[in-house]
């Protein structure tokens, strides 16, 4: 396999999931990230390790990590908030740890009851963790800073200490550091100048772009995004999660509608578009009446339409 | 009033209510078209004269028209397919009138049964009209060139016809040429690669952005835009019209979500977001049960939200 030009990492499974009040079954999560991986998606977030009684849509996680390890050519992340759940990541055979930090000070504190200066120190020691592994080399430790581009509780947070704790998380251990905007509250320009700083501060640990939707600008801020140079996107097949609004305010962006950007646009991304979207079928079945979301999947591709990668 | 850094051009009242089926009273359309320059929207394209018999929708243009041109510091624009419409389109007081050309014999041939060269040909006699008006100075014509970015008959289109066209179209005599992706078939590097090469052929005769968000990349190809100078752009309130496909699948830009990207971007439009999204209440209540699109009005601001232009 060739690398693409644009790493699209998946969050369905993970992010959406967490989102709906409703247990997907282990059989169907399994399906699912199988049919992602045939896509051509070469990252997936397919749980985190938090308290099965706080979110139980997760409790079965390792056996999900477990399952999705044997799919050759796959990477695996797993969300974890401290180093227990890293411990058990880790054990049930994840590649990598992606850890969240939140910059909003009130939102960090609702979120995990820590301060952000608290969940860097964690970050540290997960980081420990991993150097102290065997395969240490083929284990990775990422940091999400959440909320960088404004918080529902605090509103506008500081840019400068943004770019602050993304040094220190880079400082921690961590392999990289992406933002994001966990409040769809991010704008092209400010998406524009905080990866830009991003990318100058940090180098090659500069991380990617995980966009929410939610006030439409789920595309655009990638678009600001891809001109700063990032080349990684979470994103959600159907925009599964996060919708907390009427039809169409989805949360996260739709996998399907960013791969057709990116490979109309002449990026490459490994992924055809045609069995990305057979894919949702396994969410209509798995979650029937679920809202899924995505423009591409109602309008179909355009007549001629030729991928980057040339899948279609 | 100062000149805003980025002009919007409301299309709902031509663009929206045509591509519906029911009709909107006249006292509505007149309400709405307040509303929308109270907001301050200073370019509405209030309806077209066209065969009333094809589109009962805006049999009443010349009424509408004569209304909108009392509201101070509005152009009012209406689209006219040929050199009879615009005819009555001056006689009823338009500033400007909006000519569309299709890049694609096909689907020129299915829309006005005429050819490219022969639209073009058109505007050049509604151009000799203009100016032989008394008040021709103040008097406008600008062509908007469909299909720009595909078709949904052809497929892709060369881009060096729609260039050809365009120098063609400012050389009968439209005072600015803009593009339409009429299919929603664009992508942000293709619209950023046709503007610029618009904007090097034609200089001040380049034109603003018709964009459609049928595969979800409206705001995505606004952001290219601007990056290649565009500072006119299209939208309807709502997402009003165009909208073939399901729920979330609009046609046209939003008005509210483009305002939101601009004015949050720190790029000013003169326009007060509380103000435009209140007038979705006239749409609301004058056509019961249409889908109203948008993600900002479902959303709201967020928290600490402060515009470039300072209104909220």
């Amino acid at each position: 396999m060739t690398q693409p030009d644009i790493i699209i990492s998946e969050v369905g499974p993970r992010d959406g999931l967490q989102s709906i009040a409703r247990i997907m079954p282990t059989e169907a999560k399994t399906r699912w990230i199988r049919a992602l991986a045939g896509a051509g998606l070469r990252e997936i977030e397919v749980g985190s390790f938090v308290n099965p009684k706080r979110l139980p849509q997760m409790a079965d996680t390792a056996g999900v990590v477990a399952n999705a390890i044997t799919l050759p050519g796959l990477s695996v992340i797993a969300l974890v908030p401290n180093l227990v759940g890293a411990e058990r990541a880790f054990a049930a055979g994840a590649h990598r740890v992606s850890m969240p930090v939140s910059v909003s000070e009130s939102h960090s504190r609702q979120n995990i009851n820590r301060s952000s200066e608290e969940a860097i120190a964690e970050v540290q020691a997960v980081a420990a963790l991993r150097n102290s592994l065997p395969d240490a080399a083929r284990r990775g430790v990422e940091v999400g800073l959440s909320t960088a581009f404004g918080c529902t509780i605090e509103g506008p947070v500081e840019e400068d200490r943004v770019i602050r704790l993304a040094v220190l998380a880079a400082e921690a251990g961590a392999d990289s550091v992406g933002l994001s905007d966990t409040t769809g509250m991010g704008n092209p320009a400010q998406v524009r100048r905080l990866f830009t700083r991003l990318r100058s501060e940090l180098g090659p640990k500069a991380g990617g772009a995980h966009l929410h939707n939610t006030r439409g600008q789920g595309l655009a801020n990638v678009v600001a995004a891809l001109d700063a140079g990032v080349t990684t996107f979470d994103s959600s097949l159907a925009g599964l999660g996060g919708c907390p609004y009427a039809p169409g305010a989805t949360g996260n962006i739709v996998t399907e509608d960013l791969v057709f950007m990116l490979e109309a646009s002449g990026l490459t991304t490994g992924i055809d578009i045609d069995r990305l979207v057979a894919a949702r079928t396994i969410l209509a079945e798995a979650l029937p009446g679920e809202p899924l979301y995505g423009h591409v999947a109602e309008a179909g591709l355009p007549k001629g339409f030729r991928p980057a990668g040339g899948h279609a």
